[in-house]
């Protein structure tokens, strides 16, 4: 199960928030359907939103009716302005967009056809680049799972997240591929329930037992030592080793660090973000909506004041290890982060 | 408003699980009823668990048809019995059904009717003691907010919680009547959502502004420095100073440690249990359900595996203060709660 495919024109992706209820597909070729998809969280997690925005921009190259470059360049550059606004925090979608107006500057001086051809290109290496970081990312990362651990992980890093394989959760599930018996604890992950909706979902259909717990629990659980590892992903990593992921990581990671626990962190460099300070990062606030209903039903009184911050910063002495498909950076990150960005694709362990 | 009534021989209660979309009583002569409420969750809270567990003695003896002590003395312990097994955690409910116990083995030698008239007294007693605990340990409590903090408190433990007043929340209800004012944040408490749910309701009630947050946003928000002040009720405190409150605690002390942020518990000492060891206390587990649906809608796979522990422990070195009606217990607690159990009744600050 690919969560996005890219099929002449077409966009086809699971829409995940009719999960795990439905599995549903929604195929199109109006971009502006994709875009709110990625608002609305029905396409989620750092490296399928990159990859959803990228094959925005090949759906505009692909149906363009501009007649000369100058015209074709514009609408694309102006779709790439509006889909980078679409959610502020994760990195991924920065980095494929910036790839894509890349190629609209090299071909400027090109053809309609040659710059189209080019845009869906690109946008489809950085589909298949992404699959391919996940799946590397998975396999070194599953190397620190051993027989009879208890892991836990957070939110949802599987195939979905990731159009194929998955980050934190990607390692889970090729560790038990390999033969590998540990237990599997997940967090439902609240207010949009990635967890118990997605997470529970992708493990089910791997055959992966599992235990659900409400995120408060996760305290308890440690102190009574039911978890021994803890592993995330991210939607950003900035220089210096801050983690920039799901709000309810720092509450992990404090913890973890309270009971002794390591707290890995599984994501590709794409994920990396080195030029960005802390201070520039926007953390995405959501609708109130989304803590004062689930699915729709009515949790709490009318018009109540909510705080609602998709993400939160873990500081790089909580992390103990951040995994990339160019191999596992140990601290200090402040040199080993810059190092491993500018390696080349050889794993280094 | 009040959680629980008493008129002749039928007890009147707020159905809490309808909160906060309908405000919902129940006048019930049946002690099954009242049984099965507490069971579900539809009365809760320590202390209200308390006084429902005592009125539900009370209406046995009301009702009873027994024609000889002996028959009525033993209706009334197997009732208490029963009773006991509801739910193992909160100290409350054994507190007010063994005060119960001693007025049968009192009066084993009396009439039917001076046993009765007896229980029942002593059931409204436990009742009215209750809500004059909570408003001395209210008022207590309150001296600990003052103007310009930001208090963030924990599931439910307002008026609907303990009868009438409240613990943790009577205090933040106290301090808003004196004129303080103060930022008021609330975590959501999954899995029974009792923050979202009551604690929203009461305060909305109140006309006293507050934040409604998901419980893994704690951690940021203590980062980001919106929270200086934790306070919290408790359903049993030991004699070490080891507090067994809602699950999601021991998370919150960990935190708010980890920040230097002062963490309150606020009990009436009918919740301290001076007897029990740690290794005795029973950790309720609940039903899977309450994890995997909200309000009857399914947001996980089916048969997934849960961990629902309704509680869990947070020791010692984590909590800075106890405040009971008797007064304020500062560490070393295995000395200073001892002491104040023993104490009278006149305040101690």
């Amino acid at each position: 199960m690919k969560a996005i495919t890219w099929n002449q024109g077409k966009v086809r992706f699971v829409d995940q928030s009719k999960l795990p209820l439905k599995l549903e597909y929604i195929e199109t070729e109006n971009p502006e359907e994709i875009v709110d998809a990625i608002r609305k969280l029905r396409i989620r997690g750092a490296p399928s939103i990159g990859v959803a925005g990228a094959l925005t921009i090949a759906l505009i190259a692909y149906h363009s009716k501009a007649e000369n470059i100058k015209n074709l360049a514009k609408e694309i550059t102006d779709w790439i302005d509006k889909v980078k606004k679409v959610r502020p925090t994760a990195k991924n979608l920065f980095y494929a967009l910036n790839r894509l107006e890349n190629i609209v500057n090299r071909y400027l001086s090109n053809n309609v056809n040659k710059l189209k051809s080019e845009i869906i290109n690109e946008a489809l290496n950085i589909m298949i680049e992404e699959c391919e970081y996940s799946k590397k990312v998975s396999e070194i990362a599953s190397q620190l799972i051993e027989d009879n651990d208890a892991v836990l992980t957070h939110c949802n890093t599987g195939p979905l997240a990731t159009v194929d394989y998955g980050t934190a959760l990607g390692a889970i599930m090729e560790a038990w591929r390999q033969g590998k018996r540990f237990k599997v604890i997940i967090t439902e992950t609240r207010p949009l329930l990635q967890g118990s909706r997605i997470t529970a979902f992708e493990l089910k259909t791997e055959g992966i037992p599992f235990t659900l717990i409400t995120d408060n629990m996760v305290g308890f659980a440690m102190q009574k030592r039911m978890i021994n590892k803890v592993i995330v992903g991210a939607d950003r990593i900035l220089r210096a080793g801050h983690v920039i992921n799901k709000i309810g990581t720092y509450t992990l990671a404090v913890l973890a660090h309270e009971h002794g626990i390591p707290f890995y962190v599984v994501a590709p460099t794409t994920t990396i973000d080195i030029s960005s300070n802390i201070e520039d990062i926007i953390i995405e606030e959501r609708e109130s909506n989304e803590v004062t209903s689930i699915m729709g039903y009515q949790i709490a009184p009318p018009d109540v004041n909510v705080w609602n911050p998709a993400f939160d910063i873990t500081p790089p002495r909580l992390v103990s290890m951040i995994i990339t498909e160019k191999g596992i950076i140990r601290p200090p990150f402040k040199r080993n982060i810059k190092n491993i960005v500018s390696y080349s694709k050889i794993p280094v362990l």
